[in-house]
Protein backbone atom coordinates (compact mmCIF):
# COMPACT_ATOMS: atom_id res chain seq x y z
CA UNK A 1 0.00 0.00 0.00
CA UNK A 2 0.96 3.49 -0.40
CA UNK A 3 0.78 6.92 0.62
CA UNK A 4 -2.23 7.60 -1.55
CA UNK A 5 -4.03 4.45 -0.48
CA UNK A 6 -3.63 5.61 3.15
CA UNK A 7 -4.41 9.20 2.41
CA UNK A 8 -7.68 7.97 1.26
CA UNK A 9 -8.47 5.83 4.16
CA UNK A 10 -8.15 9.09 5.78
CA UNK A 11 -10.52 10.68 4.06
CA UNK A 12 -13.18 8.08 4.50
CA UNK A 13 -12.76 8.90 7.91
CA UNK A 14 -13.37 12.66 6.84
CA UNK A 15 -16.35 11.70 5.07
CA UNK A 16 -17.72 9.93 8.04
CA UNK A 17 -17.24 13.12 10.26
CA UNK A 18 -19.14 15.07 7.25
CA UNK A 19 -22.29 12.88 7.14
CA UNK A 20 -21.98 13.46 11.03
CA UNK A 21 -21.74 17.08 10.42
CA UNK A 22 -18.60 17.28 12.12
CA UNK A 23 -15.78 19.29 10.18
CA UNK A 24 -14.76 16.65 8.20
CA UNK A 25 -11.54 16.02 8.84
CA UNK A 26 -9.97 12.18 9.11
CA UNK A 27 -6.73 10.83 10.39
CA UNK A 28 -5.14 7.17 10.30
CA UNK A 29 -2.07 5.55 11.66
CA UNK A 30 -0.04 3.31 9.96
CA UNK A 31 2.49 0.94 12.00
CA UNK A 32 4.52 -1.80 9.23
CA UNK A 33 1.77 -1.51 6.63
CA UNK A 34 -0.93 -2.14 8.99
CA UNK A 35 -3.54 0.61 9.83
CA UNK A 36 -3.44 0.72 14.01
CA UNK A 37 -5.58 3.78 14.49
CA UNK A 38 -8.59 5.41 12.48
CA UNK A 39 -10.48 8.00 13.60
CA UNK A 40 -12.63 11.46 12.94
CA UNK A 41 -13.56 15.15 14.29
CA UNK A 42 -15.67 14.18 17.35
CA UNK A 43 -15.88 17.74 18.63
CA UNK A 44 -19.93 18.48 18.03
CA UNK A 45 -20.64 14.77 19.24
CA UNK A 46 -18.74 14.89 22.09
CA UNK A 47 -18.46 18.77 22.86
CA UNK A 48 -15.22 18.61 23.54
CA UNK A 49 -12.67 20.38 21.54
CA UNK A 50 -9.91 18.51 22.16
CA UNK A 51 -11.57 15.49 20.13
CA UNK A 52 -9.97 16.07 17.14
CA UNK A 53 -9.07 13.41 14.56
CA UNK A 54 -5.60 13.46 15.29
CA UNK A 55 -5.93 13.41 19.30
CA UNK A 56 -8.65 10.19 19.44
CA UNK A 57 -6.43 8.54 16.57
CA UNK A 58 -3.61 9.04 18.63
CA UNK A 59 -4.58 7.67 21.92
CA UNK A 60 -5.98 4.97 19.97
CA UNK A 61 -3.00 3.80 18.87
CA UNK A 62 -0.91 4.30 22.34
CA UNK A 63 -3.94 1.93 23.90
CA UNK A 64 -3.17 -0.49 20.90
CA UNK A 65 0.57 -0.55 21.72
CA UNK A 66 0.76 0.09 25.31
CA UNK A 67 3.09 2.43 24.43
CA UNK A 68 3.40 6.32 24.32
CA UNK A 69 5.93 6.98 21.29
CA UNK A 70 5.40 6.23 18.02
CA UNK A 71 8.60 6.79 16.51
CA UNK A 72 8.15 3.83 13.38
CA UNK A 73 4.42 4.80 12.59
CA UNK A 74 2.83 7.23 10.29
CA UNK A 75 -0.23 9.18 10.27
CA UNK A 76 -2.49 10.25 7.79
CA UNK A 77 -4.64 13.47 8.03
CA UNK A 78 -6.43 15.03 5.55
CA UNK A 79 -6.14 18.65 6.88
CA UNK A 80 -3.11 20.70 8.19
CA UNK A 81 -2.67 20.01 12.07
CA UNK A 82 -3.73 22.89 14.16
CA UNK A 83 -1.61 24.15 16.90
CA UNK A 84 -2.95 21.40 19.84
CA UNK A 85 -2.56 18.66 17.35
CA UNK A 86 1.10 19.45 16.05
CA UNK A 87 1.78 19.86 20.14
CA UNK A 88 0.43 16.34 20.90
CA UNK A 89 2.44 15.05 17.91
CA UNK A 90 5.62 16.49 18.70
CA UNK A 91 5.08 14.45 22.35
CA UNK A 92 3.94 11.31 20.53
CA UNK A 93 8.08 11.46 18.23
CA UNK A 94 5.59 10.00 15.22
CA UNK A 95 8.24 8.85 12.79
CA UNK A 96 6.14 10.62 9.80
CA UNK A 97 3.05 13.25 9.29
CA UNK A 98 1.68 13.47 6.24
CA UNK A 99 -1.41 15.80 5.53
CA UNK A 100 -3.42 17.07 2.86
CA UNK A 101 -5.09 20.48 2.33
CA UNK A 102 -3.27 23.33 4.23
CA UNK A 103 -5.68 25.04 6.62
CA UNK A 104 -4.86 29.05 6.64
CA UNK A 105 -7.15 29.46 9.13
CA UNK A 106 -5.92 27.17 11.93
CA UNK A 107 -3.11 25.17 10.80
CA UNK A 108 -0.08 25.53 13.22
CA UNK A 109 1.67 27.18 10.65
CA UNK A 110 -0.19 30.47 11.12
CA UNK A 111 1.26 30.56 14.83
CA UNK A 112 4.48 28.73 14.70
CA UNK A 113 6.38 29.94 11.44
CA UNK A 114 9.42 29.22 10.62
CA UNK A 115 9.97 27.27 14.01
CA UNK A 116 9.11 23.66 13.31
CA UNK A 117 6.48 22.30 16.12
CA UNK A 118 7.34 18.36 15.56
CA UNK A 119 10.42 16.54 16.97
CA UNK A 120 13.62 16.62 14.83
CA UNK A 121 13.47 13.38 13.70
CA UNK A 122 9.77 13.42 12.26
CA UNK A 123 9.46 13.61 8.69
CA UNK A 124 6.61 15.69 7.27
CA UNK A 125 4.70 15.16 3.92
CA UNK A 126 2.22 18.12 2.79
CA UNK A 127 -0.28 18.73 0.35
CA UNK A 128 -1.03 14.97 -0.30
CA UNK A 129 -4.71 14.42 -2.22
CA UNK A 130 -4.89 18.34 -1.09
CA UNK A 131 -7.62 19.33 -3.90
CA UNK A 132 -9.55 15.88 -2.43
CA UNK A 133 -9.31 17.03 1.25
CA UNK A 134 -9.44 20.75 0.84
CA UNK A 135 -13.00 20.45 -1.41
CA UNK A 136 -14.59 18.57 1.70
CA UNK A 137 -13.63 21.53 3.85
CA UNK A 138 -14.95 23.44 1.41
CA UNK A 139 -18.28 21.61 0.53
CA UNK A 140 -18.86 21.68 4.44
CA UNK A 141 -18.23 25.18 5.55
CA UNK A 142 -20.31 25.91 2.27
CA UNK A 143 -23.41 24.19 3.36
CA UNK A 144 -23.13 25.77 6.70
CA UNK A 145 -23.01 28.95 5.64
CA UNK A 146 -26.36 28.51 3.48
CA UNK B 1 -11.21 32.26 47.10
CA UNK B 2 -8.44 34.28 45.47
CA UNK B 3 -6.02 33.34 42.94
CA UNK B 4 -3.24 32.33 45.65
CA UNK B 5 -6.08 29.72 47.17
CA UNK B 6 -6.94 28.20 43.32
CA UNK B 7 -3.21 27.94 42.65
CA UNK B 8 -2.85 25.90 45.95
CA UNK B 9 -5.46 23.79 45.26
CA UNK B 10 -3.13 22.97 41.35
CA UNK B 11 -0.28 22.32 43.85
CA UNK B 12 -2.34 19.57 45.76
CA UNK B 13 -2.60 17.66 42.17
CA UNK B 14 0.80 18.25 40.82
CA UNK B 15 1.70 16.65 44.34
CA UNK B 16 -0.12 13.81 43.45
CA UNK B 17 1.47 13.54 40.24
CA UNK B 18 4.80 13.38 41.94
CA UNK B 19 3.86 10.70 44.25
CA UNK B 20 2.83 8.46 41.32
CA UNK B 21 6.07 9.10 39.81
CA UNK B 22 4.49 11.53 37.01
CA UNK B 23 6.14 15.03 35.90
CA UNK B 24 4.15 16.79 38.83
CA UNK B 25 2.00 19.32 37.13
CA UNK B 26 -1.71 20.54 38.13
CA UNK B 27 -4.47 22.07 37.02
CA UNK B 28 -7.85 22.77 38.41
CA UNK B 29 -10.62 25.14 36.15
CA UNK B 30 -12.83 27.19 38.36
CA UNK B 31 -16.37 28.84 37.19
CA UNK B 32 -18.18 30.63 39.38
CA UNK B 33 -15.87 30.30 42.34
CA UNK B 34 -16.46 26.84 42.03
CA UNK B 35 -13.86 24.22 40.95
CA UNK B 36 -15.50 22.46 38.44
CA UNK B 37 -12.22 20.11 37.07
CA UNK B 38 -9.25 19.07 38.79
CA UNK B 39 -6.52 17.29 37.02
CA UNK B 40 -3.04 16.26 37.30
CA UNK B 41 -0.55 14.85 34.59
CA UNK B 42 -1.01 11.03 34.05
CA UNK B 43 1.20 10.75 30.75
CA UNK B 44 2.45 7.36 32.33
CA UNK B 45 -0.13 6.03 34.11
CA UNK B 46 -2.21 6.00 30.61
CA UNK B 47 0.75 5.43 28.57
CA UNK B 48 -0.57 8.47 26.95
CA UNK B 49 1.19 11.61 25.85
CA UNK B 50 -1.89 13.51 25.64
CA UNK B 51 -3.11 12.84 29.02
CA UNK B 52 -1.80 16.53 30.39
CA UNK B 53 -3.17 17.90 33.10
CA UNK B 54 -4.90 20.41 31.05
CA UNK B 55 -6.18 18.39 28.69
CA UNK B 56 -7.85 16.27 31.32
CA UNK B 57 -9.17 18.85 33.09
CA UNK B 58 -10.69 20.34 29.79
CA UNK B 59 -12.32 17.46 28.98
CA UNK B 60 -13.91 17.17 32.39
CA UNK B 61 -15.20 20.49 32.53
CA UNK B 62 -16.56 19.67 29.20
CA UNK B 63 -18.39 17.18 30.04
CA UNK B 64 -19.74 18.78 33.57
CA UNK B 65 -20.89 21.44 31.86
CA UNK B 66 -22.01 19.89 28.43
CA UNK B 67 -20.78 22.97 26.91
CA UNK B 68 -17.41 22.82 24.34
CA UNK B 69 -16.46 26.64 25.37
CA UNK B 70 -15.28 28.21 28.51
CA UNK B 71 -15.28 31.46 28.14
CA UNK B 72 -16.12 32.14 31.68
CA UNK B 73 -13.99 30.31 33.56
CA UNK B 74 -10.11 30.49 34.81
CA UNK B 75 -7.97 27.74 34.74
CA UNK B 76 -4.84 27.15 37.07
CA UNK B 77 -2.11 25.38 35.57
CA UNK B 78 0.93 24.92 37.73
CA UNK B 79 3.51 25.13 35.13
CA UNK B 80 3.19 27.22 31.60
CA UNK B 81 1.39 24.83 29.43
CA UNK B 82 3.22 23.28 26.45
CA UNK B 83 2.13 23.60 22.92
CA UNK B 84 -0.48 21.11 22.48
CA UNK B 85 -2.30 22.46 26.21
CA UNK B 86 -2.23 25.81 24.75
CA UNK B 87 -3.71 24.64 21.15
CA UNK B 88 -6.28 23.20 23.37
CA UNK B 89 -6.65 26.64 25.53
CA UNK B 90 -7.17 28.52 22.61
CA UNK B 91 -9.87 26.16 21.20
CA UNK B 92 -11.87 25.74 24.79
CA UNK B 93 -12.06 30.01 24.28
CA UNK B 94 -11.40 30.09 28.00
CA UNK B 95 -11.85 33.12 29.98
CA UNK B 96 -8.45 33.21 31.98
CA UNK B 97 -5.33 31.14 31.84
CA UNK B 98 -3.16 31.65 35.24
CA UNK B 99 -0.43 29.89 35.43
CA UNK B 100 3.19 28.84 37.90
CA UNK B 101 6.42 28.04 36.43
CA UNK B 102 7.83 28.92 33.28
CA UNK B 103 8.76 26.05 30.94
CA UNK B 104 12.20 27.07 29.02
CA UNK B 105 12.06 23.42 28.01
CA UNK B 106 8.43 22.50 26.70
CA UNK B 107 6.77 25.95 27.33
CA UNK B 108 4.43 26.97 24.12
CA UNK B 109 6.56 30.26 24.30
CA UNK B 110 9.87 28.57 23.16
CA UNK B 111 7.60 27.73 19.51
CA UNK B 112 5.08 30.53 19.54
CA UNK B 113 7.51 33.52 20.86
CA UNK B 114 5.34 37.17 19.89
CA UNK B 115 2.40 35.28 18.18
CA UNK B 116 0.08 34.74 21.54
CA UNK B 117 -1.41 30.86 21.07
CA UNK B 118 -4.53 32.01 23.00
CA UNK B 119 -8.14 32.58 21.90
CA UNK B 120 -8.16 37.26 22.00
CA UNK B 121 -10.42 36.91 24.45
CA UNK B 122 -8.54 35.10 27.00
CA UNK B 123 -6.75 37.00 30.25
CA UNK B 124 -2.87 35.40 30.91
CA UNK B 125 -1.68 35.75 34.32
CA UNK B 126 1.91 34.27 34.37
CA UNK B 127 4.29 33.14 37.01
CA UNK B 128 1.62 33.43 40.37
CA UNK B 129 3.63 31.26 42.90
CA UNK B 130 5.61 30.29 40.61
CA UNK B 131 8.27 29.35 43.13
CA UNK B 132 5.87 26.65 44.55
CA UNK B 133 5.31 25.10 41.55
CA UNK B 134 8.85 25.14 40.22
CA UNK B 135 10.69 23.34 43.06
CA UNK B 136 8.43 20.75 43.01
CA UNK B 137 9.47 20.10 38.90
CA UNK B 138 13.09 20.53 39.93
CA UNK B 139 12.67 18.27 42.95
CA UNK B 140 10.98 15.80 40.37
CA UNK B 141 13.94 15.67 38.04
CA UNK B 142 16.66 15.67 40.64
CA UNK B 143 15.52 12.42 41.75
CA UNK B 144 15.15 10.86 38.63
CA UNK B 145 18.70 11.97 37.87
CA UNK B 146 20.11 10.36 40.65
Amino acid sequence: MDNNYYMRQALIQAQKAFEEEEVPIGAVIVLENKIIARAYNQVERLKDCTAHAEIIALTSAFNYLGSKYLMDASIYITVEPCLMCAGALYWSKIGTIIYGADDEKNGYKRITKEVSPFHPKTKLIKNLLQDECRLLMQDFFFRKRK
